[in-house]
């Protein structure tokens, strides 16, 4: 190893020990152990810009062990984005851009937030999709427009989550040639040795998942590290993993190798005992020689040459292929072409009605024709889920022009997929199951809310209504859960007008997720001309039908159970004479971006009694009901059985509302 | 194969397209392409007594592909458990024993409930350990007590789902030989063929993950299934993999092998077809030929004789080893023995404090002396969830007396596999990690909550006021995802004391599982000569400071936050005037089952000025705030600093509940 290289890889490993020191709370040990690898990955392989980290046709990084995000923050640091010395004294400080795990949108440079382990891994296999997508479609001979890699650090625990072992397994499957993810195996985890929990052969399961397998056994062999990454580089049909023993701590002569410098700082005296180890001065504190910086500062002029490089080809490319070179400009800005939605349809009132899932799969496939980059599929449950973009091919190995994806039975790795494409510019990207399976990707849907990136989440089979699956497959909790996690825009249409509404919203909507949730069963198509029109569920809530008087109470509902009000109301005003009004409730977080006005409007303050009528949890519908109204909803779990039959036995039908009307008005 | 094992099988094969079309709903593939395994398991293997399905040493069977359970129905019927011919024509109806999947406690027989996939292969896991410290604990010269295996069939999807993955790697790890899985083989999925998304070699990864693997090319070889579980039973030190290459729908002369028969039934004409084919009278429905009853219903005796042997054998033990005995006998029926919380400790008032999760590792700690079968461990977070058994050692591959479990960094098995532990009668399963990772483990959550048994869930670093570690570590919707759970008891105990409490109570509660909220910062412990006794925890909320005159609000709060409104109770009087009621609210759930009157007298319906002070979701508190009330809560993400500061940074400050208070009474 050069001295100068030596020189760097030692001041990172030195930096991080510090701003964990200063800190006094961090991971030091991982970024001390893969201080190497970084040098290698920043120095010699990947291809950025530090001055625009969002160049399109750049490597992208992810650090799948969040927890070592020193690693990342210091390389970006040297190599000269923006990230200064400030920052890094401030690691894990209120309002700093050095968080305790790295953030998207907070440092420039940081690809994706990870932390929670297993979802970088998923991640990458994300855009390893979109960049293969966008190759296909875009590049031309002699315009290798996109051609960037996905490198990835991933940590034993990485590997040990479910989630990382479905995506393997996809990545494999389709012989994503363009991810190299490096194994750091420091044998170390926070209960001890990694042997206490871990001891599978991971090279032959990854061997098994149809990777291409390396090892490096020397962590300090930057020669070594760098042939195995050009040998992942050469292999185009396979993922690519490179597993390098580390050693977690290097460089601090009492704790490398132990589980101490995991999670906790090394104490002053250690730190010092680095430096003096590593030949630095130990009364300096983040003390970077100059040299160090002119080395790794030569990335910042590559980078921009790189870049501008790329922009003349694009330009040459602009005048040859103008219409792709328009479409992926708009794509990539977030924008929709004009007239995008002016084939939706708007179908006829039918009191027998459609599924809303069914309505969903029409309209989807309707803008998929307007939007190239419109993409997504289920976790194989595409014929339930109406996901099939039916004129569309499948993405596969030998086909990866295809938008139809098949996620396999891994409905965490395709929300965590999800969020790797979403991450990529220029895509919107969805995925369907059924909603009770939504808890199996509640991590990469809070992770999207958290980044504000917008996957489409196609959530059906929405209630106890879906019948005979029973209880495991009936969502009681699930909308609530939902509905909870912040920055997630949650709809659940009542009808099939209100679903195109639904998904129009969708696509204009941007900064964070959305989760459209459906119906197995038929529910009845409104009458627009007579009730409130579908439109009105951009406002989150409106009334659909109101009284000729004033109102004796509100009903409130969402989904199927819109219907069942409708119906309760025509039924009490003529037997009963009590005018109710109707209030169709598709998302709690599209009302509350209203005005004020507007929602006293809809729920004027005067009219006390209300009810809310859903299938699902009736937490949180106190908020919207008052101290004077009530919340029809399940507060225990479903039954097999018709859907109809299921429904009625837990309350859902007409002369249950109006009973409970009744008793509310006396 | 003898005519009456074909006739047997081809009968179960018929019973299965009846069922189904009778139902119009249903999975009759599936079992009809397993009926052989099925048959080579119930008649040829696994030791069970129709007549009492809770003996003790059975051997457990897991249909991990739940949708497939007419497979699991028919050989109950036939077999002799208390299942009719009326059950089977009930299939999927309104209050029938035989669900859309096989739940728990409904049907005699069906082990654990199933149908989210991937579950009951890690349930598997968690049956398998229990077993093996069952054995290692009580088994003597001469007296096998407990010598029985764990089968499971499993699908492809099973194999996909990331859960399998985990629990996989972890039975490899433990070395558990007394697993033998069917692997289903039957190359079909919902979207198709499943080699569109799943194409790894199986066998190979399982090899990797240190399994014993065989296959089976004919899944109507009812010789070579048999011979390969002969050779899992003999290997004892691995568990054991046999990939079957089924046929769905195998019986079906338009539909075997598509994807048709896998989730709907199979058309009338299609189900004559199939009786036709097989040599049944395509005339009959669900009929059985007396022989087949004959053939299997020699089950009933035989199991009789092994349970009676067995017992047998048990009352020979009980007088050899009384002690032993005594113990598993009140451990099995779920009896807590006498002082049992004898030792458990009174913490002093204390300003400093102490961080409930050390309080509960304390408590914990002590309950495991008097607990034999209190077993449990963390997903690699045990120093940081405070949830290792100092006294106990590890359980390994070469040490099942250990109780002390190192799940790895695999929250989802963790879930999973506590179920299978908590299915196995007499154990209280614990597992620990950060309560933002409860979001890993939500379908084994539910899963628990559905079938009503108790693993314990040890959630640490509770709120915001973790600190460092940042967006992607702080809980915010957690704690109300898990308040919705049905059947789920949630308790964030307020201080040291409480957190004891919430231990007792735990011990005693039965019926579902019960997760304790921890911090990690310390809190201070309060004076329960001054203040409310923590032994109201038990209520779910009680008042724990009242002012001397009327109160002018309520202030009611869970866990850390306690400590800020007594606080602010005092300076709101002193400096206010204004008499502030304080609530300690540990458990919405415990306080839902309180009587009217016990709840009016904590919250008076005359006081509606009300405010709830919770660092998490502000969801859901409106039930116990009034309109007149308010929550203090969070409802966007969280951020890295130091604890205390983004506590203030968020509002949970004195002053900020003050501020808030006085607003509130204007």
């Amino acid at each position: 190893m050069k001295t100068i290289e030596k020189l760097g890889i030692d001041t990172v490993r030195v930096l991080a020990a510090d701003a964990v020191q200063k800190a006094d709370s961090g991971h030091p040990g991982t970024p001390m152990g893969l201080a190497p690898v970084g040098h290698v990955l920043w120095n010699s392989f990947m291809n950025y810009n530090p001055k625009n980290p969002n160049w399109e046709n750049r490597d992208r990084f992810i650090l799948s062990c969040g927890h070592a995000c020193l690693l990342q923050y210091i390389y970006l640091y040297l190599t000269g984005y923006d990230v200064t010395l400030d920052d890094l004294k401030n690691f894990r400080q209120l309002h700093s851009k050095t968080a305790g795990h790295p953030e998207y949108g907070l440092l420039p440079g940081i690809e994706v937030t990870t932390g929670p382990l297993g979802q970088g891994f998923a991640n990458g296999v994300g855009m390893s999709i979109a960049q293969k997508h966008l190759a296909k479609r875009y590049n031309k001979p002699g315009f290798n427009l996109f051609d960037y890699h996905i490198y990835a650090i991933c940590s034993d625990g990485d590997l040990m989550e479910g989630v990382s072992a479905e995506a393997a397994s996809m990545a494999g499957h389709l012989g994503l040639g363009n991810l190299i993810y490096i194994y750091d195996d420091n044998q170390i985890t926070i209960e001890g040795e990694t042997s206490l929990a871990f001891s599978e052969d991971v090279t032959e399961r990854f061997q098994a998942y149809g990777w291409h397998v390396q090892s490096v056994t020397d962590g300090n062999d930057i020669g070594a590290i760098s042939t195995a990454i050009k040998n992942a580089q050469k292999e185009k049909a396979r993922p690519s993993l490179i597993k390098v023993r580390t050693h977690i701590g290097f460089g601090s002569p009492n704790k490398v190798d132990t589980a101490a410098p995991h999670g906790a700082a090394l104490g002053e005296d250690e730190v010092k005992l680095v430096k003096e180890n590593l030949g630095f001065d130990p009364q300096k504190y983040f003390s970077v020689n100059k040299e160090v910086l002119e080395f790794y500062g030569k990335k910042k002029n590559e980078g921009k040459e790189k870049e501008s490089e790329w922009n003349k080809m694009f330009l040459s490319y602009k005048k040859r292929y103008p219409e792709q070179a328009k479409e992926y400009e708009w794509s990539k800005e977030g924008k929709l072409p004009k007239n995008w939605d002016e084939d939706v349809p708007v179908f006829s009132p039918d009191e027998k009605g459609m599924a809303t899932r069914k309505a969903s799969g029409k309209i989807l496939n309707i803008l998929a024709t307007k939007l190239p980059l419109l993409m997504g599929g289920s976790a194989d449950l595409a014929p339930s889920t109406d996901t099939n973009l039916n004129e569309d091919t499948s993405f596969t190995s030998q086909n990866f022009s295809g938008r139809n994806f098949h996620f396999g039975i891994r409905e965490h790795a395709m929300g965590a997929v999800l969020n790797g494409i979403a991450l990529t510019k220029g895509f919107i990207p969805f995925g369907g199951t059924f909603l009770i399976f939504s808890d199996y990707m509640r991590p990469p849907i809070r992770l999207a809310a958290i980044m504000g990136i917008k996957p489409v989440y196609i959530f059906t089979h929405d209630s106890i209504g879906l019948g005979e699956d029973g209880t495991t497959h009936q969502p009681v909790e699930q909308l609530i859960g939902l509905r909870s996690v912040p920055n997630l825009t949650v709809i659940r249409p009542a009808d099939a007008n209100e679903t195109v509404v639904a998904w129009l919203y969708t696509l204009k909507h941007q900064g964070g997720p959305i989760a459209i949730i459906l119906t197995r069963q038929a529910i009845p198509i409104l009458d627009q001309k007579k009730l409130g029109i579908a439109k009105n569920l951009e406002k989150g809530a409106y009334i659909l039908s109101d009284c000729s008087n004033n109102p004796d109470i509100i009903l409130m509902a969402t989904g199927s159970e819109v219907h069942l009000i409708l119906e309760a109301q025509k039924q009490l005003l003529a037997k009963h004479h009590i005018n109710a009004r109707i209030v169709s409730f598709p998302s709690w977080e599209l009302f509350e971006k209203q005005s004020t006005s507007y929602k006293e409007s809809v729920l004027p303050k005067k009219i006390r009694k209300r009810l809310a009528v859903e299938a699902g949890s009736p937490i949180g519908w106190q908020k919207y009901t008052t101290d004077d109204g009530a919340t029809l909803g399940i507060d225990k779990f479903g039954e097999s059985a018709p859907g109809k039959e299921v429904m009625k036995e837990y309350g859902f039908s007409i002369e249950s509302i109006i009973n409970k009307v009744k008793r509310m008005l006396k």
